[in-house]
């Protein structure tokens, strides 16, 4: 089965933002045992489009991605009516979709809009829910050529209608999980797993923030006996699978336990308060934070001494220890996180140098510090002590509790 | 001048990961002014790859990347072979360059280290510093077809050895320019600029965060033209320019000011702290903020009156009042920012739907508070809230001071 993705757009072929569509749509496809089997990016330029869906006619499923907005620089639609040498007509139906929502909206209906409802003959609407341009289905010599709009949520909303579509197209199913782990490098985990026979099947994608394990199998029995034995070798390093985030297993933890936390934020800035929140049903745990970027906040506020920033200074083992102690009691929460460092690209010193973080831990008496000196660029300095310390305060929850 | 980047290899079909190779390749071309205009990836099979290599036969330069291992799934050189009609031959050269790599990394030579050498007649050879598998260059008859391995840093280290060769491609130079906006539709900046006569020079890029207006020309003179007149129709609904993100704008205007600000955050959950953090230097005017998720924090520490609480409710216009005038008192800064309502996707009610928030912001004894309905999913709700009482906090200063 050959399935392609055409993406029409110059932004991806900078290199430089990832392809959420055709991640959505070959997850999509998972589902029905198909997976894509080429992607291309074109120019948003007429020609380009119709040379490219040209090339692609011994294809059984072309997904095209994009270019539908109505202004002049979207041009999908023109490609494709030039492709099927039929004309682009002013649609009554998909017309009225579009004042509905731009109803519901509150936005007024301007010339412009008509250009939304210009389809190319021979359709079938796909009704959109989460914008303005309507997805279209069109049957080619060999299979489908199926049009959704370019912004990922829309493509997520549109993506169900072809359902009972791609049900012809059916194959085997494939299972496939994703192992989330935070804590171990890629060689180390490679280490643990090297004499295990189905190490084939499994893909590693490391990145600064912890190692993705995806493993892909036809059985799921399989499936299951390999999941079993990641466990035991990598413990509670996993934290999660598939869509799963840090910040929703450290939610977990604390929900299970009936905890509530607070945090005490100076370089990471909100970050962990906002990972912690981006999770829905956090306000059952979460009660509030302080972002202490000047220190006088640190002071009048967390209880930091000025002893304290004099001797070791903002950025040191103490104060991390006085902020996450000071939050936990003033918010009046069973667990309270600190963050304390030098995010950069400046303020560096020798004895301090950019990345040097102190995180802390305070439950119910306890303190405990993490110094660490992270490597990257500022917002990876944030994100590696937010995720350090919710990463450090579930292991030790799980251990403890 | 048509550029061509074909990747092997089934990875990036699953749409999990950036394609490094293509970013790599993308920006090396900038310094020619060319770029890339169509980005294919294909499974590793020889008939792929030679099918695609034939629908691009009016490329000028063809990059194709990875696939250049020693084992039986790396087959982009037979496919090259298969395409030119060549044999693949065992290269002295390229043997004497593999074994002194070996010795160099202290690794013995096995058997199937000889593939590295096998290579299709004709090509001309690049040295590769980073790997084992050397790059190679053939001609075509439109152009050059080059092959570099797949692993980034070798792409990285190998092409520099193309310098030369591409600089009979040189182009002039393109002027290029990504102009920033938020608070408009792109069919309202599409009305307000459809009788300009440059405007196939624009490409819209709308997000639900604003609308990005990119414009290229190929002189200096005519792009200046463009953006004054971009300047006088959308005034400052362009917050910036190219990489420059809302939080640096909304920091620029605070530094030229001599302004500080603080934070009080509820839907955003700390969000709106982070942004502003994520702008280094921004300890300069970011003197910090209080995440108050829960309600009793809203009352201890901000100022919010239990009694609007019990009429109005967290999510409310006084709610939101009292917490940016609170915020901005305790924590004595110039300008106070607030956030209530409700990310969702659980939580509301028809009176309160998710999606309401309230925004706060309070400067020197005044207050407004604007009052929005966004769409989204949770973590677009936060940040459309956070957007937009900052870019409202942005346009006040820069038309008050």
């Amino acid at each position: 089965m050959k399935i392609a993705v055409l993406s029409v757009g110059s932004e991806i072929l900078a290199g430089r933002i990832l392809n959420r569509d055709l991640l959505l749509i070959a997850d999509f496809l998972r589902k029905f045992g198909l997976r894509v089997t080429r992607e291309i990016t074109v120019k948003d330029e007429v020609e380009e489009i119709v040379e490219t869906l040209m090339n692609l006619k011994n294809f059984d499923i072309i997904f095209i991605t994009g270019g539908l907005g109505p202004t002049s620089d979207d041009v999908t639609k023109k490609a494709i009516a030039r492709f099927f040498n039929v004309d682009l007509e002013s649609s009554e139906m998909v017309l009225k979709l579009i004042e509905e929502r731009l109803k519901d909206l509150g936005v007024e209906f301007l010339p412009v809009h008509r250009n939304y409802a210009l389809i190319p003959r021979g359709a079938k609407i796909l009704r959109n829910d989460a914008g303005l341009a309507p997805g279209m289905v069109f049957s080619t010599d060999k299979g489908i050529l199926i049009s959704l709009p370019g912004p990922p949520r829309e493509v997520e909303s549109l993506l169900p209608q072809l359902e009972g579509l791609l049900e012809k197209y059916k194959r085997g199913e494939t299972y496939l999980k994703t192992v989330k782990t935070f804590g171990l490098r890629e060689s180390e985990i490679y280490d643990r797993l090297k004499d295990c026979a189905w190490l084939e099947k499994a893909g590693f994608y490391p990145s600064i923030y912890g190692v993705d394990i995806r493993i892909e199998t036809e059985r799921k029995d399989e499936l299951d006996e390999i999941l079993i034995e990641l466990k035991d070798k990598l413990g509670e390093s996993i934290y999660g699978y598939d869509n799963e985030t840090l910040e929703m297993a450290f939610g977990k933890v604390l929900k299970e336990r009936d905890l509530t936390v607070s945090t005490a934020e100076s370089c990471s800035g909100g970050l962990l308060a906002n990972l912690i929140t981006n999770v829905s049903g956090s306000s059952e745990y979460y009660i509030g934070g302080i972002i202490a970027y000047h220190n006088r906040i640190k002071v009048d506020f967390l209880g930091v001494s000025q002893d304290v920033l004099k001797k070791y200074g903002a950025v040191s083992e103490p104060t991390a220890r006085q902020m996450a102690e000071g939050i936990r009691k003033l918010f009046d929460t069973d667990v309270g996180l600190s963050t304390t460092g030098i995010a950069g690209p400046t303020g560096g010193t020798p004895q301090k140098p950019v990345g040097l973080v102190y995180m802390g831990f305070s439950f119910r008496g306890e303190v405990h510090v993490i110094k660490k000196i992270f490597k990257g660029n500022r917002l990876e300095i944030k994100k590696q002590a937010a995720y350090t310390i919710m990463d450090f305060a579930r292991r030790y929850l799980l251990k403890k509790l």
